[in-house]
């Protein structure tokens, strides 16, 4: 059965030649490995995904998760991928040495995770919460901890999950009110209530740990007396067995997709016996919990770009293969005596194609992107590491927003190739366009990811990381000055990046004046706007680097239609995705006031 | 349980304030109804959709229509509403009384299916469908046909369908291969496979009576050559009994939504026993279907209108009740010792809101301007009359598209609004999200209904229509001058048609040359630019009705915020929504090709 869920050779084309990942690999700190040790980890992922966890997918989704006799009960496959992840020592392969891991890079292992996520968007996430919540001890806890915890996690013995939100707050983690009572031994108690655990149960372990958010007793009000602790399913006695810790499964949210994904509601202490050991420093838990949220927003973002990719596969597959309806003759009718061609000759079928080809292209292109800059930044010293750090903060909530919400519209427009197959439960597309809606929703909404860009990331150090942006996207337009025919594609993304700076003249006077609710109000539009810019500049640059193969060789041996196909999607992409920054900038630059609470109350608003 | 899946006071508005029914009420045609007897008729719908549709709609989903020993099993609630319309004199209601009907206005009809889209979608369909097929019946069939026919479907004893659809042809209608052999006795017999018919079977009927295209052997090839066929799931014997006809259901479509709705795969003749009689004239069949079709695209907008209400008025509740966040204060930051503020207080719900508001009640408007150009074009004469078809053959494929398309975007803003809780079984919206996505390929994909505007509807009679069009839309902008504060808005929506112009004199070109493929290849952009503008259109109409009521006095007794809130939501219409003209505009008179087929290579495109 051909991949049909993923490409191996865009993936290599990203590593390799766009984004270069021999820029890191000529470091001291990567020096063990080289492109073709690296290139053959890819292969034997996608070898796994094509033979464990794509076969699988349907199936998670038709016997979905759920819930019995006080557990979660999933589908085996977790177990078996779990399992061949931690055999090949992919389950935090980008820890250090010392923490249990092999360096790999993150530009790697999070091509691999993308390959995972295009086979099967049910299984990734126990792998990288567990990864995740093991790098959270190793960075914020104790020797003691980490020699507790992270050793049986990265062998897969144990996962691990982030438990943050509460029934009461959702995405206001200010409002948490799960407790942690201070112990004589050193632990604190824990009594609480999380929802929308995920991976919160489910795997055949012998323990899960959640990294939990929790208030102690007399701590500060709001984010400020908040703190992080390790609190294990199952407590470790002193000769080292395992007891129960009284966190209970309480339930699993039945889902409209990613149903082989365990979705858990748990409650810690309701017979006071749950134990839990703080991480980092008191108070300071939501500062240490960034780390872990950073990783899984980059997560969700490849997550959505590889359900996306998925669904374009598909669609392109049956693009080419179904007959339907003719050319149009010269006179404006169809000559029925000819035969039917395939819909993939019909303009408004390649239109949807390209859509989705220049969305999840460009997404993927955008987080690989964000993962060398996590790359450098453990690599470079000085002003190159700050840069490093401070381009991805601003980029980070791009990189998880922008696949999550035009992956779902690249995939409606991949079910629409499909026609009335496309709504049937026999075809694929349906599940995809089911799964995806989740990855606007995850780690922070849409409306948390904006605020995030608008609020803080475009200003943090006097707007230094817009800056550096500009830097980098005006390095690539001088590239693409090379060729003639990439330079009125640079024009017109200088004019956009111009818009860009008229918004943030308009808008800049209202945060300094005060006035955040006005300055943020459209946040989203601004999401919309920078990010398609952002995505932008990545097509350029895959234009450059396509050119630049074209004249010379690929030395990941692509034919040369691979790479006319970049600058053809770029066009795609120049011509119909990047004029929809016009409208983002007539937006917020419109001074009337109709979201504000001031502008009108709420039962005229909505009468 | 308060009504939240829809709003009686927004229908009135729109029937009696809006769209002014008197207009046509003061007719001879019209003459037994008035106002009053109308509302009650809406009255009781709604009556009926509160008590026995939308507490019936989420288990229609959790228990879908299923296919077993050769027949589909639907959920019973479908024959009881078939009782229920049919003892009301619902089903037909606008037929004339000669047909069966009681003379209601289709604006009024067109308002009782919308109430029950909003309630439950699963439902109207085989209401619709039956009285549409009787429609076709009573237009071009015999009087024979009739007497056998109607009286039955009318009765609910027997529905109706609409058979087009066949696996190997698709969108594509030119090629579907149905046979239809002449016998003896003037009947035809038929043999074919009919797929995606909906209401093709389940209801617990007698008989089912299937409008099915098929060609008669030796016709034309093409849609020259297709011929209308009733053909009776049960035929009728010479001494008045049922025989059966042949007509094998083989299969019930499983879908991602509309479970409780049955989409059924037929095949006729498989003994070489299925008889069909001919309506109407022989290869003229596809132009008899169309006026079922127009009717249906007209409904299919009308349900996805329903669903996005339904979908609107959850989200608003919802947001009106969830206590989460703060207010920000001056210096941009959140007083955690402040009480919570309900979500509908923040700026990015309340877009949201605005959002799905300005869709869904844009597009009931423009729903009702459309029945009431039929009603027009029935009472009407000579010049008036031609205006009126050729403007409501003009909007329908918007009125058609824009609530399917936009429809989705406003429910997937509904569910942001839930957050996590969206996703989860247990809440409405996802079952919206899932419904709602058939919409956009029911009767006509939004590829086929674009290329029908851009490529028929505009051009017809040297661009007639869209003459038309742009006079009613200047009546609007005349009236609005008589308000300083809509002047505005009348002089944005001035500037975008002035940019339709601009597009049609850039694309027109191509057609009188004949490159067809180039003048239609952006269809669908053509389609968003046109039906963002034509709601356009509506919203200021309805800010005008709000500002002559707010002068004046509601007749229909809404207080003056309902008015007021009308006001708002055109500000946020004209804000957010009519700037992605611009964009449109910009792709249209893009000369790059990257669709065209002459463009590049499917395998260079795709690789």
């Amino acid at each position: 059965m051909p991949n049909i869920f993923s490409s191996i050779e865009n993936i290599r084309f990203n590593i390799f030649e766009l984004h270069k990942i021999q820029d890191i690999l000529n470091s001291e700190y990567y020096q063990d490995h080289d492109e073709e040790s690296l290139d053959m980890v890819l292969s034997s992922v996608m070898d796994v995904a094509e033979k464990d966890m794509y076969p699988v997918f349907r199936e998670m989704d038709e016997k979905p998760a759920y819930y019995e006799d006080g557990k979660v009960i999933i589908h085996p496959a977790v177990d078996k991928m779990l399992k061949i992840a931690t055999d090949n020592g992919w389950l935090g392969s980008h820890f250090d040495y010392d923490d249990g891991g092999s360096r790999v890079p993150m530009m790697l292992s999070g091509a691999a995770s993308y390959i995972m996520a295009c086979a099967n968007n049910n299984v990734g996430g126990y792998i990288g919460l567990t990864a995740g919540a093991a790098n959270l001890i190793i960075t914020f806890g104790t020797q003691e901890l980490k020699d507790l915890y992270v050793p049986k996690m990265l062998s897969g013995d144990w996962t691990g999950t982030m438990a943050l939100t509460e029934p009461q707050a959702g995405s206001s983690l200010s409002d948490i009110t799960t407790k942690a009572i201070p112990q004589e031994d050193g632990s604190y108690k824990i009594v609480g209530q999380k929802i929308f655990i995920s991976g919160g149960d489910g795997p055949n372990v012998d323990n899960i740990i959640h990294l939990t958010l929790a208030r102690i007793e007399g701590a500060p009000a709001g984010t400020k007396g908040i703190s992080l602790f390790v609190v294990p399913k199952n407590r470790i006695s002193a000769d080292g067995s395992l007891e129960d810790n009284d966190v209970i499964t309480a339930g699993d949210f039945q889902k409209m997709g990613q149903k082989g994904y365990s979705t858990v509601h748990l409650s810690y202490g309701e017979k006071n016996n749950c134990h839990g050991w703080m991480v980092g420093v008191e108070n300071r838990g939501l500062a240490h919990m960034f780390q872990m949220m950073n990783g899984a927003r980059l997560d969700v973002g490849l997550t959505a770009a590889g359900v996306a990719t998925a669904a374009y596969y598909h669609s392109l597959q049956y693009a080419k293969e179904r007959p339907q309806g003719r050319k149009l003759s010269k006179d404006g009718t169809k000559d029925v005596s000819q035969q039917q061609t395939t819909i993939i000759n019909h303009p408004d079928v390649r239109r949807m194609l390209l859509l989705q080809k220049s969305v999840i292209e460009g997404a993927f292109s955008l987080i690989t992107e964000c993962y060398k800059l996590e790359d450098q930044e453990r690599i470079l010293e000085g002003e190159a590491k700050e840069e490093a750090h401070l381009l991805l903060e601003l980029l980070t909530p791009m990189a998880k927003t922008y696949p999550a919400e035009m992956g779902q519209v690249a995939i409606t427009n991949g079910l629409q190739i499909y026609g009335g197959y496309g709504f049937c439960t026999e075809f694929p597309l349906q599940q995809y366009y089911r799964d995806i809606r989740i990855m606007s929703l995850y780690e922070g909404t849409t409306g948390i990811q904006s605020l995030d860009l608008l609020g803080r990331k475009v200003t943090m150090q006097n707007g230094r990381a817009m800056q550096i942006l500009t830097q980098r996207i005006s390095e690539t337009m001088a590239a693409s000055a090379s060729y003639d025919d990439l330079k009125p594609y640079a024009a017109k993304l200088q004019a956009k990046l111009e818009m860009v700076q008229e918004v943030m003249t308009y808008l800049l006077p209202f945060a300094m004046k005060g006035d955040y609710e006005k300055y943020l109000a459209d946040a989203s539009i601004f999401m919309q706007m920078a990010s398609n810019i952002v995505i932008a500049w990545q097509w350029l640059k895959m234009g450059v680097a396509a050119k630049e193969i074209l004249l010379t060789k690929s030395k990941v041996g692509l034919a040369s239609s691979f790479y006319e196909s970049k600058i053809e999607t770029m066009k795609y992409y120049y011509k119909y995705e990047l004029p929809k920054v016009d409208a983002c900038k007539e937006i917020l630059t419109n001074p009337e006031d109709v979201t504000l609470s001031k502008s009108a109350e709420a039962n005229i608003l909505f009468s």
